[in-house]
Parts: structure tokens; C-alpha cells; sequence
């Protein structure tokens, strides 16, 4: 058949406008964002859980500690070095990685024992073993920087993990935008 | 018009990559993963009001039970069998579907007690309403089985849901990204 | 070349085909939903910070206050006017805008002032600050009707905000399924 010149450039047009609009959108259904703003044990094994587990199936994970979530990322609960009074006071108060509490049933640190005692005895990866999968899996972990700067944590104090990054919201609604799965927990 | 050739394989080629883009991006927007991690009765309340609210206007949607989520499935707090004296403990403290507690205001279940008589004044569907009415609508309710693993919860422990079934957290990314809107409650 | 009449009707098919799933799929990355379903003053801080972030960036943003995050918005926690007795409780036991308490180290107000006190040092806007940035960067506010008719809460009792409305679990699964990101705060 003949194509006519009008179809010809409605088709055109047509085929720009999807592909376009394909641009736009830059949702990837394989990339998963963790915001963790709790500092309670229980979250954090959850998030990790989730984080590794994507990860492993192939999928792009990124994970933004905020708030108290910030502050279970140092290596341990008191880090001396120039800080203010009530700077030293949060950092005495909230939990490090391995002061992490139970959001129930901790019991003074009971709780924690026998869930731990469990984990084990089940092969349930614990939070250390997590967070070194993770980092094998290439998962990215950012860290709020207003977080840091309200609680006054240093860079020096976080953990050591290769895909660590400092950045704030701007970098947190990018993420947003570009990955079809966003959870707060 | 005569169409060249090369125009001609140039338009194959586009609408072959916007079919196969389209593909990809599996996202449905009509598809509601609720991920319930704690077990709180106002959560549960919560997840169930969108569950069904959703499910309502035509939406897909998936419950996912994970954590102390796991154990409000439950028919009651405490069932016998085998299980060690850790999985009694767990079996024993955390709350089963009518026991779950509010988070806040609960005063030893005066607040609950409360807010169940408001619920009922004012015709609002209670939990083993919304439950029911989540069934009809066929919400699926997924458990998370390294939970149900780790607290030692058996399957006949569960409460009688037509769309019940287990899973792990493969199936939960694979969830993600097949939906648009997962939340984390 | 001359095209023939199967393979132009087939490319016409295609095409359609991209175009029908293109408009189902309605979900914009560049929409950002925020359930406020808690009233801690930490949470209500995440989200106030997360959603002018997002609408400074050029975001639609949509907060949707529900369940303990609707006592929030109210100007003060007491107000008379014809209430029964459990909504003058829940009144009176629900913290408004300005009695909002951390959810952890709140220890009966003085971890808030410490917390307020570091904010305004270290130049970090507060709660009245970031609801003042998001009422002039566009950001919406939707309040849960029945949240607010299970507590008994008046529409007068609410702060004055722009951009606030009214609305039920439809035009929440509505707002899910039209932006790309939702959370559960």
C-alpha cells in the first residue's frame, strides 16, 4: 500500500510523544529505598532483611539512615572528641549498632538475649552478618547530614562500609523520583 | 508517499524498544503492598482500613505479615504443641488478633476499651470486621516465614483466611516491584 | 519501499496499545504522598522536613494526616464546644501541634528542649517553621474524616493552613496510585 504523508507524520509523532514520556518517567521497578529513621533493633534487622534480600534477587538498594537511625550507625555509643554538653548527652542516650534495643519485649536487654539466642540457633543471620552482606551485595547506605549535625555525630564515629555517603533531602527526593519502591521505617 | 526503507526499520526498531521498556517497567499502578511489621491494634486498624478502603475502589492488594506483625495472625495468644521454651515465651508476651494492644493510650485496655465503644457508637468496622470484609474483597494476606521460623509460630495457629500463604523475602521484593505504592505500617 | 497493509495496520495496533497502558499508568515520579499516621514530634519533624524538601525541589507533595497524626493539627489540645465524655478525653490526652512529644528521651519534656534548643542553634527550622515553608511552597493537607469523627474532633479546632482538606480512604487509594511515592510515617 501507499502510506499516506499525513499518517506517515502522525505516526511520527505519536512514537516521539511515547518515547518522550518514557524518559519522563524514571521510576526503575528494580531499585528499593529504605529510609530508616528508628533506632530500635528489631526495624534495623528488618530493614537489613529487606535490603539484602532485594539485593540478592538483583535489585538496586539504597539505604538513608535519618533521625535516630543515624545513630545507630556508630561503632559504639560514646565516642569522645570536641562536642558540646548536650552533644555528649546524645550520644550517651542513644543506641550504637550494638546497644540497639528491642521496640518490645527487650526487658532490660533479656528480650534481646533470647531473640538473639534464637537467631542463632535457627541460622537467622544477625546484624553484623547483615550489614557485611549487604556490603558484598554492593548496597548503598547514605546518611542524613542534618541528622549528624543535630545529634552532633562526627564522620569519624560510623561504621566502616564501603558504600557509605553523606547527603541530605534534595538527595533524598532524587531517590525518591527514581525508584519505585520507597518504605519508611 | 513511497516510505523509505531505512524510515521503515527506524520506526521498527523504536516502537520494538517502547514495547520492550514497557515490558519492564512491570510498576501496577492499581497494586497496594501493605508490609505489617508491628502489632499494634491502631497499626492493624490502620493497614485494614487501607487494605479494604483500596480494595474497594478496585485496587490489588497484598498483606504482607512480618516480625510482630507475625504473631496478631494468631487465633489466640497461647497454643500448646511442641515447641521450646523460648517459642513459649514469645507465644505467651506477644499479643494474638484480639489481644493486640493500642500504641498509645491503652492504660491496661481502658483506652482500648474505649476506642472500641467509640468504634462502635460511631459505626466504624472493627478488626475481625475489617478482617471479614478484606476476605470478601479478596485481599491477599502473605506471612513472612522466617518469622513465624524465628518466634515458632505453627501454621495451625493461624487464623481461617481464604487468601492466606506463606512467603519469604524474595517473593516480598518481587511484590515491590510489581506494585506501585508499598508502605511499610 | 511499499509498505504493506498488514504490517501498517499491525504497526497502528502496536502503537495504540503503548499509548492505552501509557495513560493507565498514571503514576507520576515527581508526586510525593506522606501518611502522617503518628504524633511524635520526631515523626511529625521527618515528615514536615521530608515534604518541603520535596516541594523546594519542585515536588507535588500531599501529607495525609490520620489516626494520632490527626490530633496533631489541632491549634490546642483542649477545646470545649459540644463533645462527649471520650472525645473531651481523647481531647484532652492527645497531644496538639504544640504539645507534641518525642518518641524517645522525651523524658517528660526536658530531651524536647534539649532537642528544640540544639535545632535553633544549629539553625534548623522547628515544627511552626516548616509548616509555615510548606503552606507557601504548595504542600497539601489532607485530614482523615474519620479519624477525626472517631475523636471527636472539630473542624475549628484544626490549625489555619491553605491548603487543608477534608477527605476519606478513596482519595487516599486515589492519591497512591497517582504518584509514585508514598509513606507510611
Amino acid at each position: 500500500m501507499t502510506v499516506p504523508a499525513a499518517a506517515w507524520e502522525d505516526l511520527q509523532r505519536r512514537l516521539a510523544s511515547l518515547e518522550n514520556s518514557q524518559q519522563a518517567n524514571t521510576a526503575d521497578p528494580n531499585r528499593l529505598n529504605l529510609v530508616v529513621f528508628e533506632s530500635h533493633r528489631d526495624r534495623l534487622l528488618a530493614a537489613f532483611v529487606m535490603a539484602t534480600g532485594a539485593a540478592a534477587v538483583g535489585m538496586e538498594v539504597t539505604m538513608f539512615f535519618t533521625f535516630w537511625g543515624t545513630a545507630t550507625l556508630r561503632k559504639r555509643a560514646f565516642i569522645g572528641g570536641k562536642k558540646s554538653l548536650v552533644e555528649r548527652a546524645f550520644g550517651w542516650m542513644l543506641p550504637a549498632k550494638n546497644s540497639t534495643k528491642l521496640s518490645r519485649m527487650d526487658m532490660c536487654g533479656m528480650g534481646r538475649m533470647l531473640m538473639d539466642r534464637e537467631m542463632k540457633k535457627k541460622n537467622i543471620a544477625d546484624l553484623d552478618k547483615l550489614i557485611e552482606t549487604a556490603a558484598d551485595l554492593g548496597v548503598k547506605i547514605q546518611v542524613c547530614e542534618m541528622s549528624m549535625q543535630l545529634m552532633g555525630i562526627k564522620r569519624e564515629e560510623l561504621i566502616d562500609y564501603p558504600q557509605l555517603d553523606y547527603c541530605g533531602v534534595a538527595c533524598f527526593a532524587e531517590n525518591a523520583a527514581n525508584a519505585n519502591t520507597t518504605l519508611f521505617i
